[in-house]
């Protein structure tokens, strides 16, 4: 069985609320980073330019279940999984834990798209290479 | 049928995202406000203090399906539904929509509990009046 | 002697942090959307679009002065206060205050610029009719 | 003369605006988590628990001037300079470079304080330990 790409995230105090734990909505910017740091591996990133054309994954669809807090400082491990790869969307799983102790579950469906200034945002196939690289992760 | 509440809200230059849209992690604070706003009508909030305990809500699930941008100064209407009250949680589903348009939907479920200094975050009951607020909205 | 602008901004609950105040950061937040109101009653914003240009006022110099907490749900009034409008650059000072306390002090210089595909960034004179607004307000 | 601490931080999507550079509220936080990995050698923090008390460095006045902007993916090195260290307060100096071009210069003053239940939130002198480790920083 293929291993999750992993990294990990330190909760600053800017990230915190006045109940004294990571704010909920501060998870996804989590996700999005770890999603970054994952797509860097492939060479590409969640928005990229070739030529004229911007390419990227807008995402469609994301969740997060919290199973503990974390706090301020805290060292947070996350796996990225790809669990699926649809012809024009990937859908990421990503597991946040602490020393081990599971902390939440997060899901981004996020759709290839490529951006110009003529006609805007539209979907796009997935390209072989990058399906490849992301069926692989 | 009930009426959904409902609240507005303003896209902000700082929660856009160099692709030129609200960067979809905002419209979890969007929820937030939202939810506040609703709680506000029943004299509570969030979170809030009754001697030496804090009351409040802390967020066990959430998620939110992303329909169309939202974009700079795109003026949000946001209806808060109340899809169900179980014994310690409460499910919200709020519509985010631009003149009409469909832009985003999504859930909070959150889960009643009290912080003391002693014994932490607890789950409890949802006391009968605050229910009685939360099934009537 | 003029009147500044005024408008307000309730602290919501992810603007906190574990210290249980207005994160010092969201400040700036805060006065950027004071400008906006601003800029709005004369027609225009932060960033908007002419033909092929794109306008706007990014930030050279901000600055804060915190003199007393501000807590969730507190509403605060900012004053707006052109200081300055030079031949490229306005300077606004913001008064942040709640029920006539005094919460901060704030300052963000900007500079006029236009921002095309093959130029880039430029900073541009303001052109008289924005000047003349700038210094009634 | 003595050497600046020196810590980096890459500029994520989310930290971008529609103008496509790092929103510059966000260099408060670049600012805040450099002085945290500061702090961090240490063996403090900006906030931290001691018995009872809660001491920490609450923001009395900060500022930033903008020299270049930071984009997406942006490497940026954070140079941390201890510029003054007074009897409660302590005032940084932040120099951002990104392969030793200028992006920003910020200053952050604080105020060591304690916050107790029954008092609330007090200035403190800082304790002579903690000011000889500032003042060799």
């Amino acid at each position: 069985m293929k291993e999750s790409f992993r990294t990990t995230r330190r909760v600053e105090f800017g990230d915190t609320d006045m109940a004294g734990i990571a704010h909920f909505a501060n998870f996804f910017r989590y996700m999005e980073q770890a999603e970054t740091d994952l797509l860097h591996t492939f060479g590409i990133s969640v928005s990229w330019k070739d030529g004229e054309e911007r390419l990227g994954f807008p995402r469609v669809s994301v969740s997060c279940d919290y199973k503990s807090p974390a706090r301020f400082e805290d060292m947070l491990d996350i796996a990225v999984t790809v669990e699926d790869v649809g012809r024009k969307s990937v859908r990421y799983r990503f597991d946040f834990t602490r020393e081990g102790k599971e902390i939440a579950i997060g899901h981004i469906t996020a759709v290839y798209c490529r951006h110009t200034p003529e006609r805007g945002l539209e979907s796009r196939e997935i390209p072989p290479a990058l399906r490849a690289m992301l069926e692989l992760a």
